[in-house]
């Protein structure tokens, strides 16, 4: 696994770099904000997503590092930090730490940390746009919309505490988790010119690894360290949010992870060698907990 | 000004069938976000910045009423109620009411408002990538980011109950209010092809207008009432908002405001009968305190 290491940090100093150059500097007015935008983005993230924008478009013949997918998984990464941003808020999850900093309301105050949240999705979508490519915006509004991301976050919250099937957590992570990283994927491929229909296998396996990555999480939110996680094991269970774990048991979760890992490795089996690293990335989510 | 009324109208009624058409409807999963979205949108608003897109488009050689703008207008629309859920919440301006009905956070909860208003800025931009312009998109991007409408949101918050002075009130009022109404004219022209010097000249409109509309509300929260408003009047002095006849006086605001829509319509007075309509739009924001 010692290529994925060395991949995934070529690809995260690219997006850092990337990050740095596209947004405002601390000391450009009104400067409050862009401090915490640039707190919440820099608090040391894998960069996972990028990684799966790159990854993609190389197995679509793309060359490493090339600009255009460097933007596009700068553009995601700020996203996923607005969406992290608005989740840890007082009214929503209400976490005091991620990655054991002190989240933005905290370290800031709350009406910037809405702000800062808007204000990253907002470049994040005028970053895109200077891509040129309409139909990548499109593809990434449909993953974050209410059919997508911001859908799956007001049913987690609308969830917690309440008793929830199978289907309702299914629907979470489908949408608040895996079609973020699936838009990771499928742009990487858009941006390549790939035709649709690799463009659509690609996007069941961004699908599968998305889900995979959630069902994970929850699994290291039971069985991790808080020294792992950043921040306190069993907080999941606590608060009663809507967990693979808790509707199916850990045995399941992890059978359930194992599953959709293989299938979306199955998925771009026909990619052979040029899908070595989408493999590898699908084959890291999964070491997390084996 | 008869025309005008039916313009607005006519612009009224075409934006609130796209937006009835574009955003999904109440019963759709999860039903409780597009209710909040639906609630804040329909709320009565007299759709003035689609009424600028649609009259730069036909001064710039477009047809009233194509879907083009009308769906541009709609776009708009939505990204204006998305800033206006997000400033009310009791974080930012802590509003109660707003247009004579409870506020989102108040007739829905506070989770909810943020995530509708996170919401309805994405669909915005993906009725926007539809239009497969990607120039217009970072435009409207532009001019809501932390050098726009959020940037002035910024400095209005961290503004209040300081003093302040006009420097930072013109600041305000050109980022928070006047980008994006600038924005709505720019894009009518942009979508119309209209050629860069064009559009740069219906943008000087944009921004006089924009910057006028807001010294008529800060005129209007001193001088109407709680029935014109649908809020308390004097509400901005109570919380020490910036406002500007707060910082250069009653008289200096009304001939400011005065001398803003005079040079707006000047800047475009080549365009003779074209412009009419603008010019009448313009006419519009200045006699509500006249």
């Amino acid at each position: 696994m010692s290529d994925l290491n060395g991949y995934m940090k070529r690809v995260a100093e690219l997006t850092d770099n990337a990050l740095n150059r596209l947004l405002p500097s601390e000391e450009t007015y009104p400067p409050s904000i862009h401090r915490l935008m640039r707190y919440s983005t820099f608090a040391g993230g894998k960069r996972i997503r990028p990684c799966l924008t790159m990854a993609a478009w190389e197995a679509c013949g793309g060359t490493f590092g090339d600009p255009f997918p460097v933007d596009a998984g700068a553009a995601i990464e700020m996203l996923h930090t607005f969406s992290l941003i608005h989740d840890d808020l007082p009214c929503m999850d209400d976490d005091d730490f991620r990655r054991g900093k002190p989240t933005a309301h905290r370290a800031f105050n709350e009406a910037l940390a809405v702000l800062g949240g808007d204000g990253l999705c907002i470049i994040a979508f005028e970053v895109l746009a200077r891509l040129g490519r309409a139909d990548v915006i499109a593809e990434i509004a449909r993953a974050l919309g209410t059919d997508g991301m911001i859908g799956g976050q007001v049913v987690d919250i609308e969830s917690e505490g309440k008793p929830v099937d199978r289907q309702v957590v299914e629907y979470i992570h489908e949408k608040k988790t895996a079609a973020l990283l699936r838009a990771s994927v499928t742009i990487g491929a858009m941006l390549a010119g790939a035709p649709a229909q690799l463009t659509a296998r690609l996007a069941a396996y961004g699908s599968r690894i998305g889900v995979a990555f959630q069902v994970v999480d929850d699994i290291l939110d039971e069985e991790g360290t808080t020294e792992q996680l950043g921040k306190d094991a069993g907080s999941d269970r606590e608060r009663g949010k809507a967990t693979f774990p808790a509707v199916c048991g850990m045995d399941e979760s992890k059978r359930y992870a194992e599953t959709l890992i293989r299938t979306a490795c199955e998925e771009i089996a026909f990619l052979d060698a040029k899908g070595t690293m989408l493999r590898e990335l699908a084959e890291y989510i999964r070491i997390r907990i084996f």
